[in-house]
């Protein structure tokens, strides 16, 4: 006998929908391999035509998040409103009404884990959130239960599908980043207000949560450093490729013995790196732990079905597991007072000026990258043919140093006449 | 409070030494992150000296499995012997005495997972065995409590380390398979005996594994086509890679509404193909599902640590999970009587013929193929510069097309004086 459980979904978009479908449309396979015969008991929509379009009956549809949680045949409340409004309320409801939670917010788990695990805890139910980071790809399920033998060191992803296609594209196309973002969102890759991806706040919550589970300690969103990706000029991927380099928006978590490091910004890669062939839309998910070594996962970071698969999967091993662990974020709201975040953190950078073309220009700009302690890989001086308004680029790329120095050197450097320094990457090995 | 677990370990050979060091050097870091004091009550090796290498005191060292399943400190008994001899014998004596078992023995769980499960089954104890297939990739969990809602339709797997290594250093050095064989041997990568490494035997047991779990039906061994990479020509990689291709040693496992297909074979692949780009001994899976899509997992597939990696995310499992599923493999030997396989699988070809050089050698061997409904993609003819004793490289890019129809075609190619096929290999989108 397959085991019945009931679910309510909270709101009904791309994710919701999804969900509905997947459930609806795999229920007899479920209940084969899996014994469990799962049955959307209610979804709650703003819009009841909303509903109507998925087939679903009157008597399933509710506009009353008071009547979802008090009813009985909900075991498993899946939530996917989105944003920290009503659906942090909603889900509080649930956990208090002891339904196990399983939630596609990021934003949500990544500010507030620490006030939903407290409640879930208090009501002995579950709270899952797979599908909160990187869509179909089960990076938390493989951080929790998969890799939970190593000490993570290292953690690199490309995590938001938005920057990663229009970053495939400006490389691909050799197109500016204007132009290529009117493209993206007339695809529908980027929304009409493209800022919670390009500027990589999207990116910074999934961060927060992943490196919070990689690195058993809560890692709160404000200490992940953010950079979009909005500046990018089609030059530095161009030169970066010339160099055998990559440009992606990469998620990077390190667990160093100076201590933690969060960040998001755009990232020059080697190009036999793994990351750097995960292009258009797909997410990857790169880790390096110590008993494991290097392990990736690839695979489609947003849309509808992959998000589905994801919030299936939780409710699923929700169904399947009666053990739930409630120390994932250590139900705190900060990070332990004895963890140290790391702000002036070390890279190697690329860095790209615009110079005059005259004697003593290169000694003059390696004698201040020398006095800093910036030092040196790789440098390309470009051809007069492809000088701007006379000013020819020079391209390096340094080993590691730290931010400190590297804008002391460029503050330096610009004030000469003869140079300019237009753009500073980091790069990661 | 710590949940303490005692565990014993058969065998301390690579794996098995690689887990006693794992599960040691991290006893603290699990204590604090997993909530589980795991302790290596006992180990059982032929050689006491093996034990006494790693620091392992005289009486945690056995040589007798029947002390060692009886012993009431044990909770979990990691197999780390390998085979389907002792290795069998003592995974069922831990069984039948209620203990948890975790092994790496792809061998063991491909052949008798359904004795084992059914010991497992009847005593109400785990069975656990992700360190079976491809190293430290969590493979195992992401197809059980991963991708589990979705109906995986395709497999496609670099799985063994041995074979991997040889075709990547065999492509980037243009060298032959011998020379190339004799450097992986040397370098550690291939045993003398490397048989079961580049014949296939080992892809295919854990692709036996692999799919039984994604298709959720026992795929025997037996069922599985297997052909490996010892007839591999430096020439055919080169070609292959002239027309935008790599060549790998691919494990297939695909579910159509024909049937199920299982097969381990050399196989070309488009070069921007996610596993064109794994290379050396690494492996990775790439997996089709029908909600989540696309998703590759890739890492480490065999070595000390990431198959300790592996098991001691078993462990960790095992001793935080309290539910056990026994329905793996259905607890059946054999394939389900309504399983249907299909053993004339449909394929794309790459044909490479030598031909001599004049007048109507294409449009007689054009018509054989078209003749037995070979319909070609891609055809290259090489110059006279590339001609081997007079003879010319002709290469062919097929369509899908059943084995029969290239036997066939190639048959009858044979009998021309003029033309003979030097290779056929299976080509995958």
């Amino acid at each position: 006998m397959a085991k019945k459980v009931g679910v309510a979904i909270l709101g009904l978009g791309v994710v919701g929908g999804g969900t509905y479908k997947t459930l609806t449309e795999h229920k007899d396979f479920y209940i084969r391999t899996q014994n469990v015969e799962i049955s959307v008991e209610t979804v709650l929509v703003r819009r009841k035509e909303t509903a109507f379009d998925l087939g679903i009956e009157e008597d399933r549809i509710s506009q009353n998040i008071v009547e979802v949680v008090a009813n009985p045949a909900v075991d498993i409340v899946i939530e996917t409103i989105g944003g920290c409004g009503v659906a942090k309320e909603y889900v509080l409801a649930a956990l208090a009404h002891g339904k196990t939670v399983v939630t596609a917010n990021k934003e949500l788990i990544s500010k507030y884990s620490h006030e939903l695990e407290k409640e879930a805890k208090r009501n002995g139910c579950g709270l899952y959130f797979e599908a909160s980071c990187v869509g179909g790809v089960p990076i938390i399920r493989t951080l929790l239960d998969g890799v939970q033998g190593n000490h993570v060191t290292e953690m690199m992803g490309i995590i938001n599908g938005t920057t990663n296609f229009i970053l495939t594209k400006m490389a691909q196309d050799g197109a500016d980043y204007e132009e290529t973002l009117k493209e993206a969102q007339r695809l529908g890759y980027a929304e009409a207000d493209p800022t919670n991806d390009v500027e990589a706040f999207d990116a910074l919550y999934k961060l927060s949560i992943l490196s919070s589970i990689a690195f058993h300690t809560k890692v709160p969103h404000n200490k992940v450093f953010r950079e979009g990706i909005s500046s990018i000029q089609k030059e530095d991927i161009a030169y970066g490729k010339d160099l055998g380099y990559t440009l992606k928006l990469l998620a990077i978590g390190k667990n160093t013995p100076e201590g933690l490091e969060a960040r998001g910004h755009p990232t020059i890669i080697k190009k036999n790196h793994p990351l750097a062939s995960v292009n258009d839309a797909y997410n990857a998910v790169f880790l390096k732990g110590d008993a494991v070594g290097d392990v990736m996962l690839y695979g489609k970071g947003a849309g509808a079905l992959p998000t589905a698969s994801a919030v299936v999967s939780d409710v699923i091993y929700a169904a399947t597991h009666s053990d739930v662990k409630y120390s994932t974020f250590k139900n705190t709201a900060t990070a332990d007072a004895n963890v140290k975040f790391v702000s002036d953190f070390k890279s190697a950078y690329y860095i790209r000026l615009e110079v005059e073309d005259r004697a003593g220009v290169l000694a003059k700009i390696s004698g201040i990258f020398a006095k800093y302690g910036v030092s040196i890989i790789e440098m390309v001086q470009k051809s007069k043919e492809e000088a701007n308004n006379g000013k020819i680029p020079l391209i390096f790329i340094t080993h590691q140093t730290t931010e400190n120095s590297v804008k002391k050197s460029v503050a330096k450097i610009n004030e000469l006449d003869f140079a300019k320094v237009k753009t500073t990457i980091r790069v990661e090995a």
